[in-house]
C-alpha cells in the first residue's frame, strides 16, 4: 500500500520535472533527467544522509515511473498542463506522502524527532530544489510565498510526535501525511503568503 | 592500464571545466574548482550512491591531474581552445571510459544491470552537469540536443549486458568504452540531434 | 570550547545566508532555507565524503543556530548589515575554524594530508558556495579575485602539516584556524587578488 502511494508520489513529480523541461524548451534528455531529479532527488538525498544505499538504486518501479512520465509528457503535454490544477492537488499528496515517509525512516535509523524533522522536509522538498537549480532558477519555495515547505514541515513534525508518543505504522504516517496535504492545499485556496523580512516591500 | 585512462580522462574532463573558467572570465581559483568538479564530481557522485568513500579522496592523481590542467589552461588557454577539436574526441573517449568504469563499479557492488547502467551514466555525466551549474548555466546535455548522455546510456548498458552474460575484465570494459565513444563522435559528425517534445518548434 | 567555536562559526555563516536572503528579496522560508546551507552545507558534504552520518544531523545546536540567526535576520537585518564589516572578519573566524576542525576529522577518518586538506577547503568553502548556486548566482569565491579558498587552503595544509609533524590537539587546531584566518583578514586589507589566466584582460 505504502508502495503504490510512493510511486504515485513519484509520477506526479516526475510529471512536473518534465513539465518544466518543456517550459524550458529543453529536448526529450533534458525532460528526462528533469523528471528522475524531482521524482528520486529528495529520497536520494535523505538516503545519503542516512548512509545507506539510495531506494532510488535498489527499486525497478522508481526508474521506471519516470521514464514513463517523461513519455506521456513528451506525447501528451498540452493535455497535462490542462490538468495541472489537478496536478497541483496530487503534488501535495506526494509532498504529504514524502515527508510522513521521510521522517518515518529517519525515526527507523536512529535519528531524534527535531533531525528526523528536518530530515523529512529535506525528503518532500529535495527533488524540487534540485529539478529548479537544474533548470536555471531559483528554487521556487524560496521566494514564491506560496506555503510549501512549511506543510512539509508540520507534518514532518506530527510524524516525528505521532512517533515519540509510541503510535507506529501506516495509520500514523497516514495521518501525518493528510495533516501535510490538507494545510497544502488549504494554503493553496486560501492564498496563504510567508512573510517577507520586515521592511522589505512587497 | 585502467588506471591509465582514468587519468587520461580525468584529464580531458578538467581541461575543459579550467577551459569553461577562461570563457566565463573566472580567477585561478575559479578555473581550479570547475577543472576539479568536472573531472571528479561524476566518479564522487557515484561512490556517494555507492556507499563508499569516493575514489578521488584516496588516491594521489586524482587530486594532481586536475590541478595540471588548470595550470596548463591557464598560462596556455588560446591553444588548448585551438585544439578544442581535439580536445571533443578525448573528451568522448573520457565519457566513453567513465560509463563503462561506472557501471562496472556499480555491479561490482550488487547492483542490478539497470541501477549499475544509470549509476554508469551519472559518473559520465555528473561532473559537467555540476561544472554548468557552478558557471551560472543550465547544463549542456538538458537542452543543447546534441546526442552526450544518450551514448553513455548505450555503453552502460551494454557494459551491464555483458556482464550479465558472463563477460567480465578488461576487455569487456573497453568494449563497451569504444562502443559509447563511437557512438558519441559518429554523432557529432553526423550532428544526430536529440527531439523536441512534439508540438515544441525548433 | 571547539564546540562553543564550532557553534559560533555556524552562527556566522547562518548571518551570511540570511542576509544574502534579504538581498534577492526571498521569504521567511527562503532565508532559512540559504541560513541552513550555508551553516551546515560544508559540514554536510565533509561528512557525506567521509562516510559517516552528517553531524548537523545528530547534534540540536546546528538545528537551532540557523534558526536564531534567521529570526534575527529577519527583525533587524539594517541593523545586521549595518555591522557586515565586522561580520566579515567573523565570517573569516568561520573560514578558519571551519577549515582547521574539517582537516582535523579528515586525518583522524585515515584520508592522507593532501585528501584530507582538500576536504578541508570543501568544509569552509561548501556551505557559501552552495548559498550562492540556490540564490542563482556564480559563487563568489570562483570569480571575485579576493583570497577566501587559498587562506583555507593554507590552513588546512597547516592542520595537515602539523599532524603529520605529531602536533595533535585544540592548539593545533586554534593555530592553522590563526593563520587561516590571519591571511582572510590580510587579503581583505591590503587587497589581495587571485590572478586571471594569462591574456585574460581585467
Amino acid at each position: 500500500m505504502s508502495q503504490i502511494l510512493d510511486l504515485v508520489g513519484i509520477f506526479v513529480f516526475a510529471l512536473s520535472g518534465a513539465l518544466m523541461g518543456v517550459r524550458k524548451r529543453l529536448d526529450a534528455v533534458g525532460m528526462l533527467v528533469l523528471a528522475g531529479m524531482t521524482a528520486l532527488g529528495g529520497g536520494v538525498l535523505r538516503d545519503l544522509v542516512l548512509n545507506v544505499r539510495p531506494i532510488a538504486f535498489q527499486s525497478l518501479g522508481y526508474v521506471l515511473v519516470p521514464v514513463a512520465a517523461t513519455v506521456i509528457v513528451f506525447f501528451w503535454h498540452p493535455h497535462v498542463a490542462r490538468v495541472m490544477p489537478a496536478i497541483l492537488v496530487l503534488d501535495a499528496a506526494g509532498l504529504g506522502l514524502f515527508c510522513a515517509v521521510g521522517t518515518e525512516k529517519a525515526l527507523e535509523y536512529g535519528l531524534n524527532p527535531l533531525h528526523a524533522t528536518l530530515l523529512g522536509v529535506t525528503t518532500a522538498v529535495g527533488g524540487g530544489m534540485l529539478r529548479d537549480v537544474l533548470a536555471g532558477e531559483i528554487p521556487t519555495l524560496l521566494y514564491d510565498r506560496q506555503l510549501y515547505a512549511v506543510p512539509a514541515m508540520l507534518g514532518s513534525g506530527a510524524m516525528a510526535a505521532l512517533s515519540a508518543w509510541g503510535l507506529h505504522g501506516w495509520p500514523a504516517t497516514l495521518a501525518a501525511a493528510v495533516l501535510a496535504f490538507g494545510l497544502r492545499v488549504t494554503a493553496m485556496r486560501r492564498n496563504w503568503r510567508a512573510p517577507l523580512a520586515r521592511g522589505v516591500s512587497e
